[in-house]
């Protein structure tokens, strides 16, 4: 995508210098995201100040259903959260001339931070050299909005915030969720988090109790199984095929609960990773995702939709020989590249989506956050109140300058399609590899359209101790035989959603996210080598 | 203090640029630290590579008891964490050559940060007008640690990292923490969380179930109130004199403890603010630590011990006229002045402290550590990193840079003592403003020695409408008078550590934290003139 001309956009007095950088927003009512913001009330901008999201939207919702309420779902610990009670007082601060001597948060004076300022790239110009030449540096001062110079400065975003976060960032996050999610309800609302692992644990002990079942791919996210068992919880898998879990397995699995064998209550939680999950690489499709989510309303299940690598979906894979898919030519046809969310699909407010930056800006940041109905997201944002707090306010100004000030939302995904082109990259490198080193008798795979991970899947059955071997054992003999060729993949056993339950296959986890492409090249041809001797080929 | 003279030392060949700035801590073992450090393993420094707080400890704990374990007291939540299971496979990392394709961690050159710096105080010139003029600008780039200018840098602070935190930001707070405190046990460690809040949440997690009680003082931080109560947990109001909770009062509630009649069983955790408490100003003596720590030996009661405050302490208060106390001459001096803490008291392993850089660096880091023995700091980190992760590395990078890189640890006591003695100007101010303009027959309080917190008691008893009128009212209709003159004061009934027991005071909270000294003096002035018009003075 050619950098786009940088336009200037008026609109939100409040917000001095920032540029709307990208004509071909134009076909989408997301053009001017920035030029179409409401007045907004200062004081939201202030230290530790509240704010709501609901006034950061910019859609027409009237005409559409509200969401469902969660009351019988939902735990009492989330049910009885009241957030912090010294807010009570909060609604005297607007008294005119009021001096209150109230909240017991320090005074900026003793903050010992005169400026911070971080070196970005420009549009257009993403690349790391690109950025050490052309990069710019964005600067937040001490007093910037007490003097005029930005919505955000550090004496607000280093002091006490709110769990939903900064108004500043909160904003951003609540209008990108609406340029890129085609919102079904009414009554919807985000609120920032210090990251999807910790969304996942709250939304566990938001709906959950100890010694339930919830729903999840029969392979799924290891740190998901680790996290739910402490708290006493475990998880069904639900079958899977290239598209994800079936919608058919699904139903009967909860068609055909049956509490003693099970020895949990029918479940009532659905935790999915739609789209270049973790560890299979599957993604979704938007008939698949339409049709598990009939099931979730059949059954009434609440789905916690995690998305780490929404934006890490890629160009189609043409095959080792055949020519590349050029980028996408404008903003909306990026958009339009990307399998609609279950956000998107949701007409009861059942979906409880978790976003992250992780993956695409810096998981140091420990920023992500959630949409859902307002009831959900208010008990969420209580529990974070007296808990995490907001997620630190150093990280929230960094991405509020990157973000809001100096990229704007076209300038972002402008940096998203940067992202998808490089993970396309690197998963073309790894599968011109497999395709190049592996024997495919024994190890076969279904490219990934997202995500980090690349799911490859050993023929068990022809190696030559098999029946008198187990899978399991052979699993841990390819597992040290790969470390004796010197390199290292994760075991498919590491993943099962349930240890309890019967696995008849053999997988290996292969990411390509995070090594060179040579290092790749020359691991896939390890680890054939490695199939080959345990294979005896 | 006079600024220190700044002096090169060498030693941590991993460590370049650090300068040790204080002849002055000569006389105590710290005098060295930075010199002192053993030999790293450079591997800690890398992304989210694990670290053991034990390897950052100098001084010598042989034939120091271990620590009590506290198997009894952990739930099972705690108990049955084994922590990411994929860490599993992080033992075959070092074998040389090795290419991993297994952990799913972003390549930092998806980052969009190239540099990141802050602007600081030089030590001994902290004021904000000092910083304008004479502050220095600390800058961590993309690759420093690669290309060897720091030993951390934007590719791994803004990367994955572990529940404990960063090695770099972990060892310069357990070395902090030996500076401070005289630990009497040997297996003692420290681990990172995004601050005490979310430390206070994950305490009750770990040590209480629904339907225990635990105790605390009578009046407490509301918030911790608010987080134990969804959690099914009452709190037991211990009686206060002038030094905090009064022991014999502990020992009775327990010794007579009725499980029918409290409908719980006995308390095992005891959360206290033992320096400065919110909301009454309390700072409990050495003594009184020495005794409560007792009763809690006796009835094997594990204390969270929460320190916000710590540094806070102020300098003695000499009364309206009186000249002011000079500032500690030394670091030794300084350290000599604070109250020793129950970590330095406890023999048993039985506190988890909770420390915080929200009071004196700043909150918006979401940066705060607990020290504890291995055993419980384990399950602390083992719970971390399944929810809130690392603290943002963000912010622990810009941390990093500002008390390691710049300051050193002498730097960072001469910013506490300018914290205090800026706390101490404010103590002084408020209180001056109380003696000039509170009707001293009805308005009644004992001088903070530290923290933020002025708390004022009224003489209800002297309200002409009591007692026909009740305290509850007597304390709304004074609440409200204060809003009527324009100023706003927290009622001490917002701060019952259980609203079911009996109160017979009346008590209302001012912060001299946050407003200027003018503001400080105008608000006290309303106060009293609110209070006249109410006692129809």
């Amino acid at each position: 995508m050619a950098p786009p001309a940088a336009i200037e956009v008026q609109g939100d007095s409040d917000t001095t210098g920032i540029i709307l950088p990208d004509p071909l927003l134009a076909p989408i009512p997301s053009n001017d995201i920035l030029g179409r913001r409401k007045k907004a009330d200062k004081a939201q901008w202030g230290t530790a100040a509240p704010c709501d999201t609901a006034n950061f939207r910019l859609k027409n919702y009237e005409g559409k259903p509200k969401a469902k309420r969660w009351d019988h779902i939902l735990t009492e610990e989330a049910k009885s959260r009241k957030g912090n009670s010294l807010k009570n007082a909060a609604k005297y601060l607007s008294k005119p001339g009021l001096i209150t001597l109230g909240g017991g948060i320090p005074s900026s004076e003793h903050f010992p931070f005169e400026e911070i300022s971080v070196k970005v790239p420009t549009i257009g110009h993403f690349s790391e050299e690109e950025t050490r030449k052309t990069g710019v540096t964005l600067t937040a001062g001490k007093h910037d909005l007490a003097e005029g110079k930005s919505i955000y400065d550090i004496s607000t975003a280093f002091n006490y915030g709110q769990g939903a976060g900064s108004a500043q960032l909160l904003r951003w996050v609540t209008e990108h969720t609406e340029l890129v999610h085609d919102l079904q309800y009414e009554d919807w609302a985000c609120t920032l988090n210090v990251g999807s692992t910790s969304g996942f644990e709250a939304a566990l002990r938001m709906f959950t109790r100890p010694g339930d079942m919830i729903l999840s791919e029969v392979y799924t996210f290891s740190a998901a199984v680790d996290c739910a068992t402490p708290l006493g919880i475990r998880v069904v898998g639900i079958p899977m095929d290239g598209e994800g879990p079936l919608p058919s397995a699904m139903d009967d699995i909860l068609t055909n609960w049956d509490v003693n064998t099970r020895g949990a209550r029918k479940p009532r939680l659905l935790y999915t990773v739609p789209t270049g999950q973790n560890p299979t690489g599957c993604t979704q499709s938007f008939a698949r995702r339409k049709a598990l989510y009939k099931v979730c309303q059949k059954h009434d299940i609440y789905v916690i939709e995690d998305e780490p690598y929404y934006f890490l979906q890629m160009q189609p894979y043409t095959g080792p020989n055949s020519p590349d898919v050029p980028p996408p030519k404008t903003h909306q046809d990026f958009l339009k590249s990307l399998v609609p969310s279950y956000l998107s699909i949701d007409t009861d407010g059942r979906v409880m989506r978790l976003d992250s930056f992780s993956k695409v800006v810096s998981p140091g940041s420990r920023i992500g956050w959630v949409t859902a109905s307002r009831q959900v997201v208010a008990a969420y944002a209580k529990a974070s109140d007296l808990s995490t707090q907001n997620p630190s306010g150093i990280s929230q100004l960094v991405f509020f300058k990157l973000l809001d000030e100096h990229w704007g939302h076209g300038g972002y995904l402008d940096w998203l399609v940067h992202i998808r082109m490089s993970y396309t990259r690197r998963r073309d490198t790894i599968l011109a590899a497999c395709e190049r080193h592996l024997p495919h008798d024994i190890v076969s795979w279904i490219p990934p359209m997202a995500g980090m991970f690349h799911w490859l899947k050993v023929d068990y059955t022809k190696h030559p101790d098999y029946p008198a071997e187990s899978v399991e054992s052979i699993q841990e003999r390819i597992f040290m035989g790969n470390i004796d060729h010197g390199v290292l993949l994760m075991p498919g056993s590491y993943f099962y959603a349930n240890v309890e339950e019967k696995h008849e296959d053999l997988f290996f986890r292969a990411t390509y996210a995070a090594a060179p492409a040579e290092k790749i090249e020359e691991a896939i041809r390890r680890f054939g080598e490695s199939i080959r001797k345990e294979f005896r080929l």
